[in-house]
């Protein structure tokens, strides 16, 4: 179709990576190309951590399990952040400010804007030859992450990302059909794209050039989501300030 | 850079579209593209509305209170979709994931995919000539959007996106300095960024080629953010069986 959109198409997580790190230079292109994604009334309610200290990058790894959140090109941790609007105002604006700050509504907002950025910055790596994972397991101790990264009243992390020179060249995994995810005028769920999906799913699994398993999409789900996780994501939020009006 | 990145640091809200609507070919396009996109644990938890009925687009208009909610090339609503995991699964599997489902982490999760899916579908359709404009103003009266979309339990609207062929070419809008959003190893809240930021704003409201004006960021910031807003978003969203433990 064209060069970007044959990008977007070709990705796959990387979750090995040569023993390069990404330069300074690389580093700004690619935050400022996150930066230019849209963002709710202009707000840009976000922060990205760049994690370079050896130890912290460990811990970080303690938290997640995963050998890559160490052993990466550069470590991104994206944070929903209204603590800069907050803090940009005096005392008596920001008492007003709080019903705003503290309700679902811009834990919502704040949370889409940060995803907006690492999306851009997700492209902008793999259009640079680099390799990305999205961390959605740094909230396996979301509190130890916070302390960690010595987050303020109102900024919570919600995922890390990891980029580099990719050193695998993994199968682009394939997703849904078309009709399953999009849908006309009104919401359809309809069971025969769980079946479809299920079996294409079994053949990738089975065919993939690594890692070949016996599996399916919703045996997957029905695994995973039937044990509760990360059940304290709730009260961290609330205790940061967030989500709960 | 290259193509992707400059494309991507182009960027800025389409709010005039010529009278062209989306091809099919168009709309299949850029929403595999969407597809491509990282997604949490392979879930895909996001469904995609295309909005065509002219009645609905008029009535999604009037909770967005946007021209262009009604006036474009395509009109698409992202919702936050666990409904499709929760049917894939039988009756005694549903009971065991109810903790999951409803609690705050698979909220911002299904948050968080359907943004992703919807930042790759904004540079695809921006790779291909057209504009975009993401529309938080659904969430105007999120109520009325569910019920208009007829969405059913544990699916939620998030936001819209208008497509078209621009039919205007505004100013690029500036963005914080990089040093305000992305710190090094822990978080760092500095004032002078605030500052600055407020200075390149008020230039950039004197100066741009339409509608000049007198304002600065973080003057919007205490002027939208003083009065509550959206407060009916919090009990909406627990009503849908969300972020609700």
């Amino acid at each position: 179709m064209n060069e970007t959109i044959d990008l977007l198409m070709q990705h796959r997580s990387i979750r090995q990576f040569k023993d390069v790190q990404l330069t300074q230079e690389q580093i700004k292109t690619i935050i400022k190309s996150g930066q230019a994604a849209s963002t709710s009334s202009y707000y840009q309610a976000y922060t990205i951590i760049g994690v370079t200290e050896p130890q912290l990058k460990q811990q970080l790894r303690e938290v997640s399990g995963q050998e890559y959140v160490e052993n990466n090109g550069h470590l991104f941790v994206f944070c929903a952040d209204l603590n800069r609007m907050y803090q940009s105002q005096d005392k008596t604006t920001q008492v007003k400010m709080k019903d705003n700050i503290e309700n679902t509504e811009f834990f919502m907002m704040a949370t889409i804007d940060a995803t907006l950025a690492a999306q851009n910055i997700a492209i902008a790596s793999e259009s640079l030859g680099l390799g990305i994972c999205y961390l959605g397991s740094l909230r396996n101790n979301i509190n130890r992450v916070n302390e960690l990264l010595d987050l303020p009243q109102y900024v919570i992390p919600l995922f890390g990302m990891a980029v580099g020179v990719p050193d695998e060249q993994p199968d682009v995994k394939p997703r849904f059909n078309f009709d399953a995810i999009y849908h006309e005028n009104s919401y359809q769920f309809e069971n025969q794209h769980v079946v479809a999906f299920d079996d294409t799913t079994e053949r990738y699994y089975e065919e993939r050039s690594f890692n070949t398993k016996a599996d399916s999409w919703s045996e997957q789900i029905g695994r995973k989501l039937s044990n509760p996780m990360r059940m304290d994501v709730t009260d961290f939020v609330k205790k940061k300030g967030l989500n709960k009006r």
